[in-house]
C-alpha cells in the first residue's frame, strides 16, 4: 500500500490534537484514502518531551528546530502549527521551496505572505492547504474550492471572529460590552490582549485569505476599510434590536465584480445592522458563520465553532487528507492561478448607515447635522433623540437610506466637526 | 491538454441548466481542473429540439434513448437527470457496469438501489457522485466525505424537505397548514401531489442517502420510523412557540453508535420541537439545513436552498468537477467500502415528547391519561387543558421528560384506546 509521510511542526494544543487524531483515525483514513498516512517527524522546542507525552514510537523523528525538519525529514507533507509569523514564514517557504506540500492554519502568515507562498507553491508544484485558518472546523474553504467550481461566487458576508460576536450577542442579553469581553476572556476564547479581535483586524486577515482562495489574487489586509466594535455600546445593540428590529454583528464582506480573469473586489469589515430574520442574526456567542452568495445555488450559510484545538485540528486533518489524495493522483490544486486583484474604491460601496451621536442640546444642532447629510445627498430614514436631562449631551440615533460610503464618510467628518457634537460616536453599516 | 468527456441524460430544467453552466463556466473549470470538460452527448426524448434550443454544436451527439447513449457515447462521465426510478436505474447500472462514472441527483434511485449501485461502482472502479440528491446546492455530501475525514461524525439533524418547512414556518406567521401548503404549491416548490413531502418520505429517502455516504452501508427508507406533518396544526405550532418557547420543524435524524468497521445507526424522521435558540429553529420557509455533530469540530450547520434547477445544477456541476479530478488522478472514491449497517431499535431512542389530544371533558379522563404514561414510566413535564365549552372535546397538550420511544408509543396507543380520547391527535419529538 502506498504511503504519504507527514511531519508536524509545532506541538501546542492544535499540534498535539492533530497528532492524536492522525493516529486515532488511522484505519478510517487508510480506507478512505487507499493509502497510509504515516507520521514520520515532529518539531517542537520540547519535541522529546511532547513526543513522549503523546506516546509516539521511536520511528518518529524529533526536531527542536522546524527549519531542520523541513531540510532533513523529507516528508511528503508538512503541517505548520508553530504560531507567530517569522518562524512559520521561513518554515513554509523552506517546505514549499523543496516541492513538499504544506498544511497551515496560520491566517496571519497567509494574509501577509500570500504572493510569496502561492508563488513558491506554483513554482515547485507543491500543494498549499489552509482550511483551519478561517472559521476553524467549518469547511468553508473546501466548499469554495470544490463545491462552487461550477457556480460563480458573487460575494460573502462572514462572522469570522468569535470574541466580537460573543461580546455583541451578550450585549443583546443585557450585559455591557466591557463585562461581556471580560467574560469571554474568563471563558478562555478571548485573548488577554483582545485588540486584534476587537479592532476587526483578525476578521480582516481571514477575509484576505478568503479573497485569495476565491480569486487567486492578493487582498492585503491594510488595503480595505476595517472597523471594529470599540465604539459599539450595549445601548446601540438594544436600540437596534428594539427600535429597528435589527441585530448588530461584526461582518466581514466581499463583493466580486469583474470577471474570473480580471477579478475586482469590494472588501470591508464593519459593525453591521442586520434584520433579525437574516441568517447571520441567528449566530450567537462564539460561533462563526459564512454566508456565501452564488449565482446558481443562491445564498448558502456555513455555521460552527470558529476556533479551538478540536475544530482547528479537524480542519487541519481534512487538509492533510485532501492534500494526500491530490498528491497520490498527481493533481494540481483546484484553484485559479495567481493573478492581480483589483480593489473597488470603498467610497463606492453602497449601504444604509447607522450613526449614534452625542449632541449638546443646542437649538439648531439637529438641523446642522441633517444639513451635513443632505449636502452629501445621504437621505435620512429616521432620527431618534433622547429626552435631554439638564445640559448634558443627549444621544441622537440616525439611520439613513442606502448611500455611497464615501458620501456618508464625508458627512460624518463634517458632523463630528460641529461644536455641538461630541467626538464620541458610533457608526455602523446597515445590511439588507 | 487532457479532456474528460461528459454526457448528460435528461434535459429537463436541471439538465438544461447543467448544460448551460458547463458551457458558460468552461474557461474557469479548465483552469481549476487542469483539463478540459467536453460535452460530447445528450439524451432526451426531444434531444434534437432541446439541443437546438441550447445552441449545442453538431459535435454533441443526440440520443433519444439514454440506454443507447450509455452503450455507445463512450463518455468518461455520465450525468443522470432523467427523473423517475426505472429508467434512471437501468441507465445508472449500464453506465457503472461499463466502468464509466455517474453523477446523479436522484435521491429515490440512491435510497432504493444503494447496494446495487455501490456494488456496480466498486466492481468496475467507476465513481458515483450525488451531491444534488440531498439539500440541493448545499454542499453537505462533499463536507461529509472530505472535510470530516479526520473527524468522527456522531450524528446529524436535518431539515431536508422545503415544502414541509415552508408549511410549518408559515404556520408560525399565522397561516393554517392547508393555506400554507396551497401557497407553497402556488409558488411552485410544492408538488401538486404533496404526499411524498408531507408524509416525511422525501426526507426519509434523503436520510438514507446521507447514511449510505457516511457509513458505506444501506439504510432502507422503510427500515426506520418516519412521521410526517399531517397531524400538526397551526395550533400546535403556536402553542409550542408561545407556551414552550419551541419551534416545530420536520427533522430527519441519524445517531451513530458502534465503530466505523461495524456501524450502528439510530434513524428517524419526526416532527420535532426545538428551542428557539437552536440553529435549526432559524431555518425558515423553503430553506434546508443540516446540523452535523462531530467529535472534534463540534456542531456545524449547512444552510441554503434545498431545491430548484439552479441549486441542483450547481451541485451536479460540482460533482462533475470533483469526479473529473478523481478520474484524472486515478483516485478511488474517498468513502468507506460497502458494509452492513446495523439499525438500532427505534424503541430505544430517547427524547421528550409532545402529545396533543382531544379529550371529552369527562371526570377522570386526565387521570387515566396520566396513568397510561405513568405505567410506562414516561414522566410528565406539563399538562395544559383548554377551558371546555359545552360538551365538545377540548385540546389537552402534554409534554414529557425524556423517555424511550418504545415506552411512549405504548402509552400513546393505550391513551388513544380510551373512550374519552378522540383518535385525532398529534405526537412530536422534543429535541434538546
Amino acid at each position: 500500500m502506498k504511503q504519504i509521510s507527514v511531519a508536524v511542526a509545532g506541538l501546542g494544543n492544535v499540534g498535539r490534537e492533530t497528532v492524536r487524531l492522525l493516529r486515532e483515525r488511522r484505519a478510517e483514513l487508510r480506507e478512505r484514502l487507499g493509502a497510509e498516512l504515516v507520521l514520520t517527524a515532529v518539531a517542537d522546542r520540547d519535541a522529546a518531551r511532547e513526543a513522549r507525552a503523546l506516546g509516539l514510537p521511536a520511528s518518529v523523528a524529533r526536531f527542536t528546530d522546524p527549519a531542520a525538519m523541513a531540510a532533513r525529514a523529507g516528508a511528503d507533507l508538512h503541517v505548520e502549527l508553530l504560531g507567530g509569523y517569522d518562524a512559520p514564514r521561513r518554515f513554509a517557504l523552506a517546505v514549499l521551496g523543496r516541492g513538499k506540500s504544506l498544511v497551515t492554519a496560520n491566517k496571519r502568515l497567509l494574509a501577509y505572505s500570500w504572493p510569496e507562498l502561492a508563488g513558491a507553491a506554483k513554482k515547485s508544484g507543491a500543494r498549499l492547504a489552509f482550511e483551519g485558518s478561517v472559521a476553524g472546523g467549518i469547511p468553508v474553504l473546501r466548499a469554495l474550492e470544490l463545491s462552487f467550481s461550477g457556480d460563480r461566487v458573487l460575494g460573502l458576508d462572514g462572522i469570522l471572529n468569535g470574541t466580537t460576536n460573543y461580546v455583541l450577542t451578550r450585549c443583546e442579553e443585557g450585559l455591557n460590552a466591557d463585562a461581556a469581553l471580560r467574560e469571554a476572556q474568563e471563558l478562555g476564547f478571548a485573548e488577554k490582549d483582545p485588540a486584534l479581535d476587537v479592532s476587526g483586524r483578525d476578521a480582516a486577515q481571514k477575509l484576505s485569505v478568503l479573497a485569495g482562495l476565491i480569486t487567486g489574487g492578493w487582498l492585503k489586509p491594510e488595503s480595505f476599510p476595517v472597523a471594529g466594535i470599540e465604539s459599539v455600546t450595549a445601548r446601540d445593540v438594544s436600540y437596534a434590536r428594539e427600535r429597528l428590529g435589527q441585530a448588530v454583528r461584526l461582518v466581514a464582506s466581499l463583493r466580486f465584480t469583474g470577471s474570473a480573469a480580471a477579478p475586482r473586489v469590494e472588501a470591508g469589515v464593519f459593525p453591521s445592522l442586520l434584520p433579525l430574520s437574516h441568517p447571520l442574526a441567528a449566530v450567537r456567542r462564539q460561533y462563526n458563520a459564512l454566508l456565501v452568495k452564488t449565482a446558481s445555488a443562491g445564498d448558502l450559510m456555513f455555521y460552527g465553532q470558529g476556533a479551538g484545538a478540536g475544530p482547528t485540528a479537524s480542519a487541519v486533518l481534512a487538509d492533510v487528507f485532501v492534500t494526500a489524495r491530490d498528491l497520490l493522483g498527481g493533481l494540481p490544486a483546484p484553484r485559479p492561478g495567481p493573478r492581480r486583484l483589483e480593489l473597488a474604491s470603498p467610497d463606492e460601496a453602497s449601504s444604509g448607515f447607522y450613526l449614534r451621536l452625542e449632541v449638546k442640546d443646542r437649538p439648531g444642532a439637529l438641523a446642522r447635522i441633517a444639513d451635513a447629510l443632505g449636502r452629501e445627498r445621504v437621505s435620512i430614514a429616521a432620527i431618534h433623540q433622547d429626552k435631554s436631562v439638564g445640559a448634558a449631551a443627549v444621544p441622537v440615533m440616525i439611520t439613513t437610506h442606502p448611500a455611497a460610503r464615501g458620501a456618508f464618510e464625508t458627512a460624518r467628518r463634517r458632523i463630528l466637526a460641529l461644536s455641538a457634537v461630541s467626538p464620541r460616536h458610533c457608526a455602523m453599516r446597515i445590511l439588507a
